[in-house]
């Protein structure tokens, strides 16, 4: 059975939330990224923090509305700041997302994420090499990019949401999300968004940002895919090539609203 | 008793001495911030030099022409590296300006913002909610945001900067800056700075640069907070939302001169 | 003897090969221009990652196309990683291209490149300053900024060069590349390059990126030079400044094709 959006993801009413509740969202993310997800948050309306030491990631976590882990260029130090600010989410109840950057790939950030997995993120969101790594389903792809397409995904993504008791977002042409039991395709987007150096990641932040504004994380989760389909749609008709696109997908983050978010290319299966 | 700027505060003078002689600006920052810091010292005609080792922070410090200390993302080998600079600085008589990021709202950070304001920072650049909480005023903001308007802040801004000998400058909607002494309040800008990362931490990298130009900090500070509320003010006249503006307002901060900036609005009131 | 970039120096030919392979450049870089030059090498054809963990770097140095080894902000821990990434590239023959930032300048920098410079990179790129410091014919320059010009190092270059058994690569107004035999000048660019923070950085990048995809250094050296140049005379004729600099050299980074590279201009003397 596939419904349209409004019928089971209310896009309009989770968009409305995050305007009005500016969830303050603590950034435990690759350095490479830090000023576009930051941005990227503040664009949609949300307030970001960037807090990494171990000294500090506990207390924050505690007291943000949700938490990004992103283990892009994760080291000692950041990892450990990771496991303590994962911990406390968990503990405060706070939403947070893990973004499994290369897993895979590179055997030390694998045991991270498996680590960090075990305490039950609300969402993932990854590329489809990088969901099935986790899922022990592949072996990771080449670097940060995905070697298998989210289809590939599919089966991995819903078998990691039932053992989390989460949702798994994977990130592709088309991005594949699920709970376990329902599955929304979000369609849209640019391949311009490929080419921005932590578009995905920052996409990872959204994620956050909209999961603390509603009840139902993959409603959260398909928001943000949705807002940042369109915005790089957007941005695609008005760049002169990958530089210019970066500044017009900030300034289309911003312009879309509520009316614009509820039409998105949602397909939702269960 | 209020004056007009070119009374008490000479902009123009401190413009072209800051064009003249290119400060080098040690800045020991957050890594969010890190290069839109760098690239607004670039534009308005300072070096920026990025070095947070503890190995070289020292040396370093002693041989700038001015150093910042952001603890924005700060840990323990930063925190020992600005310990080093700060101290330093000191002893070489070199200008150096604190940004005490979300002091207040965490408790690491706040022990050792006390620690570098013990060595007398030139200036302290916050806003009210950080300076507040610097002062023992106040408990602090939310994550980076202040919760206190700047006029809340200006007993606590005049008490801490009679307590270091120096100035301390308050951000938001109006700029509140004073020795103790003098109070200046600088007015203009755009709402777009607050949903630009790091505008503020480039402020502070700004402020270092401005000091550096003038034998009197206050002027210095001054200068900085109106050139960066001037190009701002440009920035959106012409930006189609906060990607544009981010590289508009570079663009601005390269094109505001000496002729510009005396004409800033600029109140200063003893 | 001087002959023609074609004669010599095929530049269409290697940028072919760069679009065609698609290079993986492990980037082990300052904070400050990860974002720069992560969207440069996306914006060329080729594919960043940023990976500096000791416990990940040798693995990934292993793998990767081709490694860039930058002490911008070099401290304890990432010194380590670029110890084993400079390594495991030397013992699986993957080119790498050491960016000696401000090495003559600092003693604890100083002492690293010296290291890492007994490993032989395939590439060393950095300002006049850094060269003539790295071959011990100076003392640096201030910060990031060179106080000599790339004709004065031309010798220290060639000895340079003739010792690591590699290429060495001046920029300045005019680039001069070297390895040890042939001299290669590259002219062109714009002064709004030095406006732009990390974009000497990311030419680094880019280097690893072209020699990655040719057998002879020298001639992806020269091509990364000219590619760079000829990208930022198209983004100085549209640019209103600094800010917007940046992202229209990135588009245009992208734009550069073959014949225009083959165009450049290149000057190569015996």
């Amino acid at each position: 059975m596939s419904g349209s959006s409004t019928e089971l993801i209310d896009l309009r009413a989770v968009h409305e939330a995050l305007r009005a509740t500016a969830p303050l969202v603590h950034c435990l993310t690759n350095t490479v990224v830090q000023a576009l997800t930051a941005n990227a948050l503040l664009a949609v309306g949300a307030a970001p923090a960037m807090v990494d030491a171990p000294q500090e990631a506990g207390d924050f976590a505690a007291v943000a509305s949700a938490v990004l882990v992103n283990v892009g260029t994760v080291h000692e130090r950041t990892a450990e700041a990771m496991r303590i600010a994962a911990r406390s989410a968990g503990t405060a109840g706070t939403p947070w997302v893990l973004d499994p950057v290369a897993v895979g790939a590179l055997a030390y950030r694998t045991t991270l994420a498996d680590e960090l997995l075990a305490l039950r993120p609300t969402v993932v969101r990854g590329n489809a090499s990088e969901v099935m790594a986790l899922a022990g389903a592949g072996a990771g792809g080449r670097g940060v990019d995905s070697t298998a397409g989210t289809d590939d995904a599919a089966t991995a993504a819903a078998e990691l949401a039932r053992r989390t008791g989460g949702v798994v977002a994977v990130s592709g042409e088309v991005d594949l999300l699920t709970d376990g039991t329902r599955t929304v395709r979000v369609g849209g987007g640019s391949v311009l968004l490929t080419r921005t150096t932590g578009a995905g990641c920052a996409l990872g932040a959204l994620v956050a940002a909209y999961v603390a504004a509603t009840d139902d994380p993959l409603t959260g989760a398909v928001a943000a895919h949705a807002h940042v389909a369109l915005a790089a749609e957007r941005a695609a008709a008005t760049a002169a090539g990958p530089g210019t696109f970066a500044a017009a997908w900030l300034d289309a983050l911003d312009a879309v609203d509520a009316d614009a978010l509820a039409k998105a290319d949602v397909r939702v299966a269960r």
